[in-house]
């Protein structure tokens, strides 16, 4: 299905073709724009409120800003699609976020427009400024750089950490401050509150101004008046006035508030900036889903909704016949809200993810013992171990490839200490249509080198119940349990809780041969095979490890006393991970099996859908069959 | 050697001694304790500076509040020496860094006092913020909590993610914003030169009061005045002065600056501030190395001088007759500048280190080039892709424990897209004295599971210069080069530098029965130990891997089809790291050798010296000879 572009859109290929247009018609180009996303989105999925908010950001920068000449570095970067459709691909943005397509985030291959690849938050300010000392370096003094980056991200402390070094450069930067007070979910802190304040005072930020004036007419009181006047003149303005705002404390020059969807009023305050030299700080209220009522009235739920029915807002849901499986967040979501009921220590932490973790079913009934700390990983783990030291047992719920961020702190402030903090990493794996910065590929190798921390994977509903509520008891160290993206497989998931023993898996089946030994979900997929495993004459052992540290050992010395060919599938990356750490233990105790590990490969993997990525990796059911077959020395393989 | 206390100090065992002192006997306690950390840090090495700094603050802290009911927080730690004297530990002082003796730092372990355990800079708000809301979680509504933390530390990203949280908390958190203008280097950035303004400005900070004042007097010069007084106040009061206080802006009350040497002063203030519910933050300004004037005159020198005499301020230095290797943190220092003067697009990037990583050699020739941006790693890395976008090439130098801070940067940033960022990464392996927190021993396992990345080690001075001249030349990815603290073995290191290919290692010597496969700087033990080698009759190969990715495979498949006995030496984590690379290569590529992995054990590991650390894990020379011996069947060990 192709979606037609509006007349004046039609036109524009090239940010170039849009700054050949007069300015009275840049009105009609946002329309045109934010119906071209509504009417793309409807169909084809994918993130959707905040880039109807930036609709006239976006083609303000474009005209009133030189690029590609000019570095826009979009935060984030879900916001980008009219960038995108504004930048030569218009006609490929069909294929956005699916296998072999355009990303759903900017990306350096992709374009000469897209700076910096992003869909991590808050690295906008820092890498901007990266590109703008390059530019004095070279000499390119007229180049501008520009990040975008939102109220939500602008928490994470990268973004500070990098305000703080660009407020004493003298670089050519202008960070444009996107305030729709969101992230996925409300945005949350103290900051927000400053925000706020700043646009909704009527008085807040017309007050300098007005103040000067003020002094002037008390100088015409009198002579007394006046040297009072003077007096109190000097003294705001040597302390007060001089640095009353947040971001002028730390260097930077303050502009704003302005409305974000007055595009002329944007684009006559871009090119007055342009000629304003150092960095600068230019505040634009927006509101997320702009444009789209349905969207504007329920941020969070618009966030990416899905295809939805573009005229009665309706989002599409499939219609399922049988019982499904439930979202593994979701029983993360139903399982802490049972344990904390039943213990009070219990304590849920999410840095910005409270629908995304599931974590708000919690928030919602205990709003004082599950905590949203914002876009904030690092703060998130650290804060979490500050729990635990007063006798907490804190459930801190991070995707897995924003883990990342929060690596030290695991290391330094969880582990080390032996703290029991439990970590539950959603999205391990790969991750689907969001790519390569989503997907969950190195957390088993990133955490399994670190002391004192158990790291698991429940091979479906039941086992992530057991793992949580096993972790609560355990108080020799942190605790990690990674589950993938989607649904598990027990549409009657509410099973007892047991206790499980640390360090132990599972056999599945008994078999000849071949092993499997199989970490987390991805189990289930050799579950599948059984028939197909008979047809085919083969029969291989299957066990469900569930452990990569410590790796049930008994088990170990069974699989490698009875299996001189053993298969580990694990979706991780190869490089390090669980099939590594089966390694590891097979030499370090002397057996010398024939070893094949299947998981993510070496290499940057991008989008598509969760089970085409496996396809692509060779770990899904194909590629397991295919692995066995070719141990057991069976020819003919599956195509 | 004993130190002796003074009088007062001799009574002291624990903070309810010094409580039961009159307020007029602390003067003379922050005497004594000063005096008996100058006499510590004379005779047996370690922090000095900071210390000295916060003698005051320290007795302040312990006297005023219920220690260790109230939880005091020290960030980073090396300034707590003063706090460990006073609570149970002066007479074990003398251990103070040693192996088998006290942390450096404060340790949870060690004693009930020291309430989270540091190393890493900037952790305290957010520890302390967890304890302050499990307490009031548990009821326990009147516990104080304290976190102590320098103007440096206040720039890394966590501190401010924790402030952010804090500001909309109402939980019972006092910030000691220690100001010293230091970090080990003094301090840089944004936010210092603002502390800077509060603090020196004579007008700054009682400008609310006196602006106050004003208009009260105003008022009484005649009724048009005081009509404009009344506006001017109301605009005013809803919103300059409201927030005019970038902490205050983020929710946090703000009190100061008070002389952080005035110890009466500091306990009133600190009385009162019990009484003041909610988030709150003392600005104290303090002189790093307070009371010793050498250590005043140059903090850095003075942060940790090793032994001194303390009556000339001579810093003992270790006179050598024969040449000495230098260190590699100079070789990296020394060539870096060396590169850069050949090519215009190098450039060096420091988080806070310009002395420790020896930056400050580039620095001081080419200040718009190496660029320090504060304790600030995650800003660091993404700053440097933003340079190599433009396709500047930086150097970007983090120590291997504190590059943990900056991960997701590294795989987001840097490695997903392929952009030509050099990490050198310091202090690689076991880091000696300052123990668990500052040892590099993930970084192997971490870095090696990224994709795009090269990750390399030198054996000597003469590859870290080969190794950091090929970095300038590869574009097609980011590149690691780790190297240990301390000396290399080549007095004679300005070598000429080559071109590598990537992916090659060095056979240093063939043999027989066994291959040694060693990675960086440990590789010369194994050298060390030919003469041994030979007197026990053995004779084993010796290979320099150089790159743990991509390895050397041609290399791989000559020693796996010549020695069926193979070691992997490492000074980093044995899981996951480069022994595992090896043993998954073997594997993958069919070959079943005996494989025996040293390096780091999956333990926390304490302080000590570098040796007996090394001794400690089993790969020092001892631990290598005895490796070899027992793989080659000789019965009789070493001892």
């Amino acid at each position: 299905m192709l979606i037609k572009p509006g007349q004046l859109l039609a036109q524009i290929d090239t940010p170039e073709d849009l700054r050949k247009l007069e300015a009275d018609k840049l009105y009609d180009v946002c329309t045109e724009l934010r119906q071209y996303i509504i009417d793309h989105v409807s169909v084809f999925g994918g993130h959707f409120g905040a880039s109807l908010g930036v609709v006239e950001l976006t083609v303000a920068l474009h005209y009133a800003y030189n690029t590609p000449y000019d570095r826009i570095v979009w935060d984030v970067g879900h916001q980008a699609y009219g960038h995108k459709i504004l930048t030569k691909r218009r006609e490929q943005f069909h294929t956005n976020r699916q296998y072999g397509g355009l990303s759903g985030f900017p990306k350096r291959d992709e374009s000469e427009y897209d700076t910096f690849g992003v869909g991590h938050s808050s690295t906008s300010i820092g890498a901007a400024l990266g590109m703008a000392v390059a530019s004095k370096q070279k000499g390119e003094h007229n180049r501008q750089h520009i990040a975008v980056i939102g109220d939500g991200a602008m928490t994470a402390g990268m973004a500070f950490e990098a305000m703080n070094h660009a407020g004493v450069s003298d670089s050519n930067l202008l960070i444009v401050l996107n305030d729709n007070c969101m992230s996925i979910d409300p945005n949350v802190g103290a900051l927000k509150d400053y925000l706020t304040d700043i646009t909704t005072s009527p008085l807040y930020n017309k007050m300098k101004g007005e103040v000067w004036n003020i002094l002037g007419k008390l100088k015409k009181v009198g002579p007394h008046a006046q040297q009072i006047a003077s007096t109190l003149e000097t003294s705001l303005k040597s302390a007060v006035l001089k640095q009353s705002n947040l971001f002028e404390a730390l260097g930077l020059r303050y502009f704003g508030p302005v409305d974000g969807h007055d595009i002329n009023h944007l684009v006559s305050v871009m090119e007055d900036l342009k000629n304003i030299p150092g960095p600068k700080l230019l505040h634009c209220v927006t509101t997320k889903g702009k444009g789209y009522k349905p969207a504007e009235e329920n941020q969070t739920k618009w966030h990416a909704p899905g295809k939805f029915d573009k005229v009665t807002g309706e989002i599409k849901k499939t219609v399922h016949t049988v019982p499904q499986a439930p979202k593994y967040q979701d029983v993360f979501g139903h399982t802490i809200l049972e344990l904390a009921k039943q213990d009070e220590k219990i304590m849920g932490i999410t840095p910005a993810m409270p629908s995304g973790s599931s974590l708000n079913i919690m928030m919602k009934e205990m709003p004082d013992r599950a905590i949203d700390v914002g876009i904030a990983e690092q703060h998130a783990v650290t804060f979490a171990a500050g729990l635990a030291v007063e006798g907490m047992t804190p459930f801190c719920n991070i995707y897995s490839s924003f883990m990342q961020r929060a690596y030290d702190q695991v290391v330094h402030d969880a582990c080390i200490q032996k703290l029991p903090v439990i970590f539950c990493l959603d999205r391990a794996g790969f991750a689907g249509a969001d790519g390569a910065t989503h997907h969950g590929a190195y957390d088993i190798a990133y955490m399994r080198c670190i002391p004192n921390l158990v790291v698991s994977a429940p091979m479906n509903e039941a086992e992530l119940r057991n793992l949580m509520y096993t972790a609560t008891k355990y108080k020799d160290g942190s605790f990690s349990i990674r589950y993938p993206r989607g649904q598990g497989v027990m549409p009657e998931w509410r099973t007892p809780m047991q206790e499980l023993k640390i360090g132990t898996g599972r056999k599945i089946k008994g078999g000849e041969d071949v092993a499997i030994l199989t970490l987390g979900h991805i189990g289930n997929y050799v579950v599948d095979l059984g028939d197909r495993f008979k047809e085919a004459g083969l029969n291989p052992a299957h066990y469900d490890m569930r452990f990569v540290k410590p790796l049930d050992e008994e088990m170990l010395h069974e699989v490698f006393t009875n299996y001189s060919k053993v298969i580990t599938v694990e979706d991780g990356c190869i490089m390090g991970g669980f099939g590594s750490a089966v390694a590891e233990w097979m030499l370090d105790n002397g057996y010398s099996a024939q070893l094949k590990r299947l998981g993510i490969p070496d290499e940057i993997v991008e989008q598509g859908t969760q089970i085409e990525l496996q396809r692509y990796a060779g770990f899904d059911h194909e590629g397991i069959m295919n692995a066995v077959m070719e141990m057991s020395d069976v020819k003919k393989l599956i195509k």
